[in-house]
């Protein structure tokens, strides 16, 4: 005799054969054919798995100690559930990321699986649900409404470190090239034109800070995400959470986590309120255009290598061209870019998704999730991306940039406070028009001795102290 | 006796006093008094209160030639609409640009000044409904959900002229510089990095092909928005619209506004899709990315005077600093930017008010109108600015352009064909590191003889004809 | 002796080895190292993939019909191009969906992948490339920059066509629900109050005919990116492709593809022009706008199932909640809404990548390609799954709904052009506040004869024909 | 003899003149002739030509103590800037808001208007600029790239304290509904579907709930506007800013205002860097997403009057429709939905001009501010409307209300911890089909004691508390 390849399973629609080694089920089954969308399962986002997992620990160990869960189950509960956060039968998450159904179905997928992964380890067969539930056991004094947008954010926070570390790298990086090119005279420029001198070494610290800033800011954003509404169940009320559930799940969640959770004080607002995605998003967004703004800015000193700013030059990583030969082209932050305009995109469909949601839920989550996690990956791979395959290897064409400095006619500028605004403007369309420079100019005009003129227009006067502050 | 400073009126609200003088009644007055967001009126889109006007003068007379309105009152109506149209009593249309309602308050305001004026032309007092009703004479046999969006596509189709006007207007302009430029030399750039020769010529001449592409497509999406529901009323149905009504209706709105106009075939479907708006806000987010892209372009050709890539000087149209003298900045494209970004976010806006319509009806048109009405007219403003105070008066520096070409280690890949890609990199890299020139190192390496390379490398053959294609 | 596991390759970079039965080469090896970003190789887009040899094959046809590539050659990468375009090889592409450089590692990876297959097919070792060679060989005439938007464009074309056949199944399932509801009567409603009556038979028209109007102009948007810029080569002077090339390899396309594809009149122009997929974006999003809109007004009908608007049922398709037995969730229009989320947020990722092109070519097309295909793949499956999973099995309140209409206030505006929109108003409020019928109040006050009333208030007659028109 | 109707005045470009009564100059005539985009004058933002006045008045006093500036020219400057702060001259800020030049023609027009109203108040006649300069002494040890991004942030934090002040009365408006409807019993909804009972009051306490905590964000996002770059000059390097002088200006500026503005520590950083502006941004964006979110549900709810969910009413503020006699629609909250829409379309707007950001500054900063600025002041606005002409005066159906509950399906969820989610389920589905009560069926079929299940299901406890948390 064979073992059998299904097994049956029934839900309000009927009975439906799932294949014998699946720890899912027949909620499961039905999702993955209702939302045949994108192709990729919730797998792919590895830490809300370990957040349902780490939530369904937490209620189970609740339940247990208010009496309403036996003692087995739940040992047999959390025994799956730590399988799970180690890394196992993530391959069992199935259903599609962009899904109906305010998580339900990624909820449902969760209980199944450790409904049946609890039941091989009591030594029932999966499919056993009479023995332990889904919903009765798994889920219970849960809802998707609550365990869905909690371990949303749990998985939120972890990626969100992930990114808050990748930055540092990144802003270390910047740093570093600060100081390395910090005695570098160039010009600087403000609307594409030249402006004032100033360092390269400025120019750089000025990125490194960019990130310091908004490394800050995800910090302070990701702080308001340990806000959970654990325990309001179906819409907030705490239908069928028995008092101190709430309390309880939370406890544990924060063990099982390490996390400062906090229940909210308002459940049913809690409930429906995606604003703190939205939030966290707009952080991305901000990061995204800095980022963006930083690699733009990159592109255009490195550009030439005989026609264009070549102030810097990018390491060579691949070659550029399949027609030119030898080109090189600033790929590492023109991936960057792309990167950036994608959590852009992101952002205005989490807006939408955020603004749909009505009454006491939002239904729109999954894509939340979906695409908040992708700006946060994606934002983490290329900050590393472009701190060790681009800014590590950044060197300063130096002997250029000193040229243009002392053939600028920003320096001009300096003069405002000795020769007035007026007189400065005069001297500085001639020389645009004769070619000539600003220090013969003034000299030739008597406006100001030639030592005095020397002193004011010394590159490392006009530039300031010349030292990065990051 | 003096005259009364105000008359009263009614609404399901109650009474209320108006201004003697007012053309508005009392539906506008609660308008202005529910609505106190932006502070504009509607009479900042003359374009839509003309067409309000055209539509309430079809209307009457179809509902004259069909028996329903008295031939007096029909002149009546039809004459304070050609005032309207001549240009005056605008300052009475007086609700603010962003209102709810779907426009009913809009229509009201329109309602109200037509009958207000008519009333005056057959010698009545204002506010003597009796004799001729805003609602019962000037909307009948309409509603505001036919009314509005018919009233609103007029006014975008004789908006979206003016910019087709303007777009050839920059158009023309660029393909002046074109010709102009056919014979300058220069370095095409890839990924901002040196790729191979081409003219000065060519590179403009794609800036004017790109409008003429952009205007092709917007006259295309114009003439989607010649798609009418008048004679639809309320939700589509036709309801108080008798037969014969819609196709007279359109007949005479046709000829007032001298449009092509045909009304839908499925008035239902017609009165709640804003599809067309949003295609509309679509192709000129289109041209938004065009002319900015065009716009960054010329920034960053004219960057300079010394330290950037000085290609171009853009015409000097007022000083550029408050502090650093004689700087000018590219301020013309940079204000062309800036409404390109309001362009493509008003296209946010009308995505999501469209989005959000309901059933048989979408309540957010107001917005859509606005934020369309507002993209047209400022990117029509942009053109023309762009044209006249700065493509005109750009300049070439020829001689600078020649030599990047002529120093430029882009040249090889001229050679792919007769040394091959891979000999070709080695050149190319040999170069970047000595500085030194392609064909000399050709020479040097004897992989072609003199005469044949001097050939080869002729700018003008590489750069192909040279002449440019607008 | 053993097979070697490796084969070393060479670029500007300098030597690295290459698993030995790797199609691709060094090229493709370093893009996968630069580019760790989505984790997402090309090979998920199977039509660009297709397009990629459809280009390859049509360039060493057109190279060999001009004598600048031998028969042998060119027989053996029309074979693998072949191969390719019949679904074989496809893991062989393997650079991330994101990635820096227009496209080159996509394109490198595509003649890699024909290079290494032809030196197959001619009985040579993978790698041999100086018998056959990626760049000299596959890639002669062509740039990266002509061959990649030629690929996108045409993958788009074979997408699009997906797309358009699941709306018009989607339009099908919508305009047979159109004529089954075509009795049954209901109210309509105009910013979600009670507005006048119609038939159920009337809105799903709308919902059918808002499709065909859709599939219209993405028929129409789909017909602009035909035009190709093959032949442009580097920057679209044509450099290394001698006369006759670009027309002939159109030639070729058009015949693999079975496309009328048609060459850009300005190829600089076009090479860095991506109005196109910015306009196709727009269209796209206009799709997503309206399928939300539907799904949103069917969520809607389908409230309750008691406290709710009732009117509609669809068909269960998975239990709806963990924790609330017998629910049932519109699960199918919620996962439509949330990937019409994401076709918007894709557009203004698609926005910000063509507005940030620079001077001859736009760099960030991947992205674009990315974002495109993401959007037509999941709108086409949405489609389908609406129609097949939702709106096919939707059944309607026909006797709750007839009831609303007979119990409406909104009945009475059919009796405006009889008694007045003032005596109406009056009606409407007093039945409002009193909660009595329209009819009984009309009767009461003397306004009309009780057989005139009843004729003029029949619902059918208020509703118009009652017949749909899709 | 008659005075002079104008006089002449130089720039770097020539003459021009001047209407004599004018206290703006010659560079703001070019700034007005260059972009006639809006027509709306930067006097629309009051708080920013205070800001701007508050800083130059700063800066004087900066000045005079350094001795840089004589005690008499900025005794004169400083008078003239408070007579601006006191509203007076704002007529005479004539640029328009969308312009180019990182705010350059704002910050000359600014200078102007304060050197000519000093020169009057010093008895010298406007223009005399021999005798204190517009550059030279007004905007001495300044630039347009420090003063107004200064400038900027001071506008918008006053012009957000309006914006909390506002969200304080609209959550007091929904808190007061919150206890008025505490013991208001209704269904629940998640979905859009029944789900389980709760009560009106903690529907709307969510909505207090919601902008509370929104202003909590917003009150932590304008402290980050705090943060200065004042005496950064053109690029941060602090250049003809002597020492002391930031600090001395900050100190100034802080006492004029009543901030607590910090320098930022990074100065070429902070002068490039719209990262503030983008987060600011995005908290308004949620703000949006949050009030377009309750104004659904609030139209939702007043669906009716009798064919929709009729659960509460908005207090009637204008007649509905210019066709359907006595329809009262939901105006106010369709106005706060558009104002989101348009909110969520400036952050991209913003999103973008921050982006293109290049090197040492931000030319966009125009953009940002309008955008900004209209952002605040719409939401505003929309709050207080929402509040004092749509909340105050809603009303609830109670017993409708309560009618719902006894009547739902949804009851069943408080059985699962007696009978099971199992049974639970088979009870709801045969309720469904049958249209029978819960209760009816659980006695029925022998599940629990008439007695138990009565208590169980009473609507109170199904409801938790009932007693809202706001």
């Amino acid at each position: 005799m064979t073992a059998a390849t299904t097994r049956s399973e029934h839900d309000l629609l009927g009975d439906r054969d799932i294949p014998a080694d699946a720890y899912w089920g027949v909620h499961t089954l039905r999702a993955t054919e209702n939302f045949p969308i994108t192709g990729t399962p919730i797998s792919a986002y590895p830490h809300l798995i370990d957040a349902l997992a780490a939530v369904k620990e937490a209620a189970a160990l609740a339940n247990e100690e208010l009496g309403l869960l036996a003692p087995e189950k739940a040992r047999a509960i959390v025994a799956a559930c730590r399988e799970i956060r180690s890394g196992q039968l993530h391959d069992q998450f199935v259903v599609d990321v962009i899904q109906g159904g305010a998580g339900t179905s990624t909820n449902m997928n969760a209980n199944e699986v450790v409904a049946n992964r609890a039941l091989e380890l009591l030594g029932h067969e999966k499919g056993r649900y009479a023995r332990l539930h889904p919903n009765e056991d798994v889920n219970l004094g849960q809802s998707t409404n609550d365990v869905y947008p909690t371990a949303v954010k749990i998985a939120t926070v972890f990626a969100v470190r992930g990114l808050l570390k990748a930055m540092a790298v990144l802003q270390d990086a910047f740093a570093r090239k600060a100081v390395e090119f910090r005695d570098v005279l160039k010009m600087g420029r403000t609307q594409l034109q030249d402006a004032v001198p100033m360092t390269l070494g400025q120019e750089f610290s000025a990125f490194a800070v960019m990130i310091e800033e908004d490394r800050s800011r995800l910090a302070e954003a990701v702080e308001l995400i340990h806000e959970i509404n654990l325990g309001a169940t179906a819409i907030g009320t705490g239908l069928n959470a028995p008092a101190g559930y709430a309390e309880a799940a939370r406890r544990h969640l924060s063990e099982i986590t390490g996390l400062p959770l906090v229940t909210a004080a308002n459940l049913v607002e809690a409930t429906q309120d995606c604003g703190a995605f939205v939030q966290m998003s707009g952080v991305l967004k901000r990061i995204a255009v800095k980022l963006s703004k930083s690699c733009n800015d990159l592109r255009l000193l490195s550009s030439g290598p005989r026609a264009g700013l070549g102030e810097i030059n990018l390491p060579p990583v691949q070659a550029g061209s399949s027609i030119m030969p030898g080109k090189v082209n600033p790929v590492i932050p023109e991936v960057v870019n792309q990167v950036a305009f994608e959590v852009i995109g992101n952002d205005v469909a989490i807006t939408m998704a955020a603004e749909a949601g009505q009454l006491q839920l939002n239904a729109f989550e999954p894509i939340i999730l979906h695409s908040l996690s992708e700006s946060v990956t994606h934002l983490q791979r290329a900050c590393l991306t472009l701190a060790e395959r681009c800014v590590d290897g950044i060197t300063a064409n130096t002997e250029r940039l000193r040229a243009t400095v002392e053939n600028s006619i920003g320096l001009v500028t300096a003069l405002n406070p000795h020769i007035g605004y007026t007189a400065a403007t005069d001297i500085a369309k001639e020389a645009l028009v004769t070619g000539r420079g600003v220090a013969e100019l003034v000299l030739e005009k008597g406006l100001l001795p030639a030592e005095r003129l020397a002193e004011l227009l010394r590159p490392e006067v006009v530039a300031g102290s010349g030292a990065p502050t990051a």
